[in-house]
């Protein structure tokens, strides 16, 4: 960037130099229309002949026909006094430059304007993705087609959509009805909402990777065929989260004649080079348990049911390399009798994910990515497909391709999972993007914010996620008091939440936890408020006052939220996690005054405080409070003897 | 309502003991789906065989098969300790009564509960409407399925969808399709989408009417067949709003085969027996323009351009019987050449209403009702379709059938209709359903902000519009001083709005006049304030430092603005309103020291002021400043001569 400005105006026009087909029309088209939303100009709909236009897009091509991994995604940014030229050898790289165009807009009081600026990008992994589990919750299109435009936002180029669980089955397959017609509680996509979102992603540079998970997390298929389950039946969609027992009788012919009918008729409505099969979690009880199953293993000689899964995947790849698809899969799927073309997704680690590449195998990382672990944006930024440590030559390290943030879907519904998603997969999709050498998380916390605002525009629901909530679970209520606990507290992972029945997919998801947000900015605050109070010792006077003012509000919000429990049964729910915020908030005033006073506090009040804190640490009503480390340190603080 | 409760929780079954069918059993589902929302309670998927489960649904039949006017809507409630039991004649009596089931519901800290409760219940008008402009600006099917649900949550009963006119065509009609290729900017709804918007609404007890405005208003029609015009053409869609010239040409038997053949095929999509053939605001230029028109006009012996439309109307009318339809039309279309089955809606008021009915026509009211004039709920809440000062006869009382709140499109899309049409629209929908004799605003207002925090458990947006969209507007920007401008400043009315442009059409709908909302609460509150403080006299005391408090935030709401229009120019075209808002602040301080002072201000004082409030009442940045006459109180009673 350099000084001086390109200034926007309602006469800016725009012209397409170079290729142009409807995709880059369209593309060229939604950023205009978000860029006058943004600024109140109006821009022109049709573009320009004069090739002094103020935007100037030139491609060289289209691109490949089916977007795959080897896509070209770079582009050329140019923004000079009088004009911007974007030039990319793709359509993808256009739509690529288009978002970044979108974030160097600014204004001052002379009005909006593009700072001078060259740019020469291309991204780092070929492979960046958001895995939507559509399967343990439906998530109707209007989420899907939201999310896919946060991801063009951020440059991912991915959607893993995981369609189908044992909790249920969401395509519509006319082939086999009673696959959505059992399986899914009316809860699926027709085939033609099915191609509206593949197109949809298409012209958002995206590809749709679709995910039926087999052998086993197949409990929803065998409710309409249990013919081809290892188990007698009868199958119910199951309610309950965890691994199942129900899986894929792999003995049987006629269980593959059906997934070949299956995988023919969905290949003609996912273009994508990839299938993912899942592959993961099959416990072989049923296996196990079936004679029959028990005895071919025995004839064929396999060694045991891993030997069996393995049989599968191969009978199962022949399938897909037949109707022209890529195998993709968990871990799990990694057996030396499957060839090398196979995809590996690990969501046990980079280690695993390196042993798969010296074996020749291609792999995305996902292990460090799972959004419902809750975790910041700065752990998930930390993670990186292809750290130095792993030492993979060039060859090996070329088939690291990428990664993919994981979004489970046992806890989060429509209202609830954009603010599981976003800002934190910005995080993901920088890392997948930029250089390895790109890692400051305070310039990470820095851009994060006005991204997460901007993402606010294309309708997915992030920083005001809790305030909206709040109004949904105490509407009519003052939500101050919550607000101020929620401001510190995130919800537990998948791992660690309650489920308060075995009906788990039917627990409603509008609890005082369902209105925090992982990853609160203002607990940030309140660490980085007490980090520079103890550098400042011996005074201990920065941030002070502020600091008191949390901690006060921290104190009077337990009362204040006891009140509101008396009308609201959703709020007495979270009425632990107040009482103590407001211990914590009582101690940090306290830590606060002897730190003033110059007088060490004395060992009983120290260890009290410290088992507030582990009583603290505690997650009560699916909520963990996230500021204990900044506590601890100050109460530390405070009971050290001064020199 | 009598003490007692009846407790609520997840083991309350429910059971349907009379007549049942999907619909019936959808919309117990959906309710129960909400209810459980609400308390995070989980309730059964499927009915009970127990007549002594907590809910006992009990219908008598289906109703009409295609839901009319004559529909019965009624409904009996009776909660006891034991359980409730809702009875309805029809299953949309059913829908209506498990709304008043929600409503009733309540918690305290024992738990969520329904007081004891006998309700008996049915609407006083049987027509009971909601127009949604869909021309102007395209608004997509979520946006209609969610306003739905709120219209059902209200027990309104008929979506009045305006399909059509100059600026937009927005159905797919597959007989003459570049009526949406051409005329419609590629939005439109798919008959697809026309058939589950009508399944969705029929779901909930509302019937669909399209609105196919004709002659008139009819440009988009041409810009694909401009041989049906009155003028030469070519078209092009409108931009611009208001009356545009292009209209049917009545005189070719053309024209009429046209119109036959796009009713025939949009007569399978909306089975509802009306069809609003709009019928307004025809200028007649292009009639009076064209010699072949006027030679038809003389040929026939017709008296001008209003014969000719009537002409028409006859025509159009034996179409649409033919398709077995009922016209509706404006006011407009009423001529005595036309027969007693028309329905007329008015837009210019009861007194033509009346007329009508005297006439022997039925008719249902929309003035008054006009969403887009901005007007307060109290306003909307006073309009009466029957008032007694009509003195009409019973038989020609009985042909006001009731009324609709029109939301014409020319200034709101997908992100702001909803903040226009909620929680407004509520109090029409009780007038419409409640008892002439309930009318106290105090009541309505205390009712209102309950219904709007539920009515967004569906979706749409009320209460938190101005939050949303100013973080919209104004990305990253801190919204306090914004908050505190909006919160007592309305949209100007759709009349007095200032178009930037002549493109009205293509001006972004994300100003600072798009984040504010019609009949701002808090606007409410200071003029009660100031009510309540002069009637404190001579003490002055009453509200005293609330509203110094109020007065003080305006003051320094004008610098802090300033500075953030320093980064966004769509803040700074705010800024005179500002500045009008930091004056007012600054003379209800000085008000308030007279008033405290005991001694009149003087009358420089006082009449400097007023010309402020004159300055203020014009309006800036298409916003309108709603707190002007308790200002004019307070200045006044501060110049007042104290006894």
């Amino acid at each position: 960037m350099r000084p001086g400005r390109l200034a926007l105006d309602s006469a800016s026009a725009w012209t397409a130099a170079g290729y142009s087909d409807a995709r880059l029309l369209g593309a060229v088209d939604r950023a205009l229309r978000r860029l006058e939303g943004r600024t109140g100009l109006i821009f022109p709909r049709v573009p320009s002949a004069d090739s002094a236009a103020t935007l100037v897009v030139r491609a060289d091509g289209p691109g490949m026909a089916v977007q795959g991994v080897e896509e070209d995604e770079s582009y050329a940014l140019d923004v000079s006094e009088r004009q911007v030229v974007l030039h990319a050898p793709t359509v993808v790289g256009v739509i690529r430059g288009l978002e970044t165009l979108l974030q160097l807009v600014d204004a001052d009081r002379a009005g909006w304007y593009l700072p001078l600026a060259t740019v020469r990008d291309r991204p780092r992994f070929a492979w960046r993705g958001l895995l939507i589990d559509a399967a343990r919750h439906f998530e109707p299109v209007p989420v899907i087609e939201r999310n896919l435009d946060a991801m063009a936002a951020v440059k991912l180029n991915v959607i893993h959509w995981h369609l189908s669980d044992d909790q249920g089955f969401r395509v519509e397959s006319r082939r086999y009805p009673k696959l959505q017609q059992l399986g899914s509680d009316g809860r699926f996509y027709t085939q033609d909402e099915l191609r509206a979102v593949v197109a949809y992603a298409r012209d958002r540079g995206i590809r749709v990777v679709p995910e039926f998970d087999m052998p086993g997390h197949a409990q929803s298929w065998f409710v309409g065929y249990p013919q081809y389950a290892s188990a007698p039946g009868p199958f119910t969609v199951a309610r309950e989260f965890g691994v199942h027992d129900a899986v894929f009788d792999p003995t049987r012919e006629e269980t593959y004649r059906f997934i070949d009918g299956f995988v023919a008729e969905m290949a003609g409505i996912f273009p994508d080079a990839y299938w993912h099969v899942g592959g993961d979690e099959n416990n072989g009880k049923e296996w196990s348990a079936n004679p029959k199953i028990q005895a071919f293993i025995a004839r064929r000689g396999l060694k045991g049911n891993a030997a069996l899964q393995a049989y599968f995947n191969q009978r199962l790849l022949a399938i897909l390399t037949r109707h022209g698809k890529r195998m993709v899969g968990w871990d799990e799927i990694l057996h030396p009798d499957l060839p090398k073309t196979i995809v590996i997704q690990s969501w046990r680690g980079v280690a695993s994910l390196a042993a798969a590449a010296r074996q020749g195998y291609s792999g995305i990382l996902s292990s460090g990515y799972y959004l419902d672990a809750m975790s910041t944006a700065a752990d998930l930024y930390r993670v990186d497909p292809r750290p130095d440590s792993l030492g993979l030559a060039a060859d090996e390290a070329a088939r690291v391709l990428g990664g993919e943030a994981c979004m489970w879907g046992e806890a989060v519904g429509p209202e609830t999972i954009d603010s599981r998603i976003w800002p934190r997969t910005a995080a993901v999709a920088e890392r997948l993007w930029s250089p390895r050498s790109v890692t400051d998380p305070d310039e990470l916390y820095r851009r994060l914010a006005v991204v997460s605002a901007q993402l606010e525009e294309l309708g997915v629901t992030t920083d005001d996620h809790t305030i909206r909530m709040l109004r949904r679970v105490a509407p009519g209520l003052d939500p101050a008091a919550l607000q101020t606990l929620l401001a510190v507290a995130s919800p537990v992972s998948l791992g660690g939440r309650r489920f308060t029945s075995p009906a788990m997919q039917f627990i409603p998801l509008t609890t005082i936890s369902e209105a925090a947000v992982p990853d609160p900015p203002a607990a940030r605050e309140v660490a980085a408020e007490v980090r520079n109070l103890l550098a400042d010792a011996p005074r201990y006077g920065a941030y002070r006052e502020s600091l008191a003012r949390t901690f006060g509000a921290w104190r009077d919000a337990a009362p204040d939220l006891a009140a509101l429990a008396e009308r609201s049964p959703l709020v007495a729910d979270a009425l632990p996690v107040a009482r103590d915020l407001a211990d914590l908030g009582t101690a940090g005033l306290e830590a606060l005054a002897y730190l003033s006073a110059g007088t060490a506090a004395p060992p009983a009040w120290t260890a009290d405080r410290a088992a507030l804190l582990a009583r603290a640490a505690q997650p009560k009503a699916n909520l963990r409070l996230v500021v204990l480390p900044a506590l601890k340190d100050l109460i530390t603080a405070a009971g050290s003897p001064r020199p």
